[in-house]
């Protein structure tokens, strides 16, 4: 049996259906606050996926869940890393306490591996792009970027202390169907709204990797299966960039919509705490063999195709 | 006023008296619960520090401490990386979240300067001595090391989101006066009890650097007046090692005992968690300008010297 916190989420769902196909046993673990249920409703009746709905903040509820469970991944988290700014105990929360219940949970049921969604928010800033997993000093400037490593922090310890075997995973921006969050989320129900203008946070400069949701879930468990170190930490990503303006053709591009004014608010980061490049150097992921299938600009204009889908233009 | 949280502790009381010296208001937090009124005694009736029982958990005893103060030097932490195995929640309450009920409460109250006592221990077991800055990725292998970089990522988040200024020092072993654990305590408590013999946990090979408490609270005060960068991320050293052997032999030599048989338990680490050589880089303490008045072995022997006359024998 493998649990998925946050399964009933973005990358979460796409996570069940690559361990389904598989065929593998699923338990998923969700509060449903960001997740839905629609994501998961294709597995309904097939007896391969169980549906729990549970906090990450009840213990008990984290614990009755690793029952049988053999392998964790570890999704769940907010979403929204622009949220901090404005709530500032969502991350420590919904992630490092969050993270802390997992491992905890593991290690009184004895359960061994976990697989962790962190984030190339890590990195704040990084003076050094394409950024590899060996940069330092890591300096995040998100409240969501200080979470995810607090709980990297957390699960290499767990490895240290008390011998787990840990996958740590640096998520560039991952996109695809059902995405619930993010800048083409965005940009489709601001033309929804308005299909004249788009308005885009900051300068549009803003630079980021771009990796399908499908290819980072089988990225994670490509790691899982060829890597058998205990503390095992990569960067996933497509090893190219797209730009926020250029993102903002893209979507406009497939909405069909014709004469949309793109405005700029302004300024190199779209709010405090936004990165205004993150460029993941991936050549240890590509060294175990993994071939993404999708490029930034792809996997994004994928993206706003399948959004521009299930959101209605 | 300069707020010093964990100010009757160890390497807060030290701190307090290097501020005291330069002439500044202190006030201290501290819950006592490994902080003792007596490091503070000389400072009673001077009127240049004032004392405040609270514990970092209590929001409104954190919030109540800001007022007027312009620098918050957050020393408050579980003193014993041992303990993490045993108690899996001690880092993350007095590490963790105490390091977030601090910042919160300094955005809430507009303070905007924080110091943080950091740790070696983030760096787990590095594979590349001296260990610089910028050595990554970062896996500890305590739970206290996971809550100290926890903190700092904190610290570095509110520096990018909120505008703080944060200065980060990671620890090699502080040794001194006032040490309430570690590895001499533990040694000439050990001989206290029995003065015939001395256990060593591990092979003694186990090798780290130590600076005297006196050179640590000047080198941080030190980096706060020369660095007037936003996020600033230094560690604190001698730029040399002392192995725990040499430093039981160096115990037993200022105790004056004669014919103590040193029995070491064996293996390559004191307990789960425990590093077995940590050797940091201070090349970019070394370039602000600052000397430590005494390396490894002497900052060893001097505390060996005044915790033998503190504990007795």
């Amino acid at each position: 049996m493998q649990l998925v916190t946050g399964g009933a989420g973005f990358i979460g769902s796409h996570l069940v259906d690559a361990l389904v196909e598989r065929g593998g046993s699923v338990r998923v673990l969700d509060n449903f606050s960001s997740g839905r249920a629609s994501f998961l409703a294709h597995h309904e009746g097939s007896g391969a996926v169980e549906v729990v709905t549970g906090d990450l903040l009840d213990r008990d509820a984290v614990i009755a869940a690793m029952k049988g469970v053999e392998v964790v991944h570890h999704m769940a988290a907010n979403p929204d890393i622009r949220l901090g700014v404005e709530i500032t105990d969502t991350d420590l929360k919904q992630g490092t306490i969050a993270t802390y219940n997992v491992l905890e949970a593991m290690r009184q049921s004895g359960v061994g591996r976990i697989s962790f969604a962190s984030s190339s928010a890590v990195y704040g800033e990084a003076e050094s792009m394409p950024t590899p997993e060996t940069y330092g000093p890591i300096l995040p400037i998100s409240l969501y970027g200080a979470s995810k490593l607090a709980s990297e922090a957390l699960i290499s310890s767990w490895v240290g202390t008390f011998g787990a075997q840990g996958y740590i995973h640096r998520f560039a921006n991952i996109v695809g169907p059902r995405g619930t969050h993010g800048v083409i989320f965005d940009f489709i129900h601001k033309l929804k709204q308005d299909a004249t203008r788009l308005e885009v946070l900051g300068n549009g400069e803003q630079e980021k990797s771009y990796m399908s949701a499908n290819d980072c879930v089988r990225s994670m468990l490509h790691i899982m299966d060829t890597d058998e170190g205990a503390a095992n930490l990569y960067n996933l990503g497509t090893g190219d960039t797209c730009s926020v303006s250029r993102i903002a053709e893209i979507v406009i591009e497939e909405s069909g919509l014709e004469g949309v004014s793109i405005e700029y608010t302004g300024g190199e980061r779209g709010w405090a705490g936004d990165v205004p490049k993150t460029y993941l150097d991936v050549d240890k992921l590509l060294r175990t063999g993994f071939e993404p299938s999708a490029m930034s600009e792809t996997a994004v204009r994928g993206t706003a195709r399948a959004l521009i889908g299930e959101i209605g233009l």
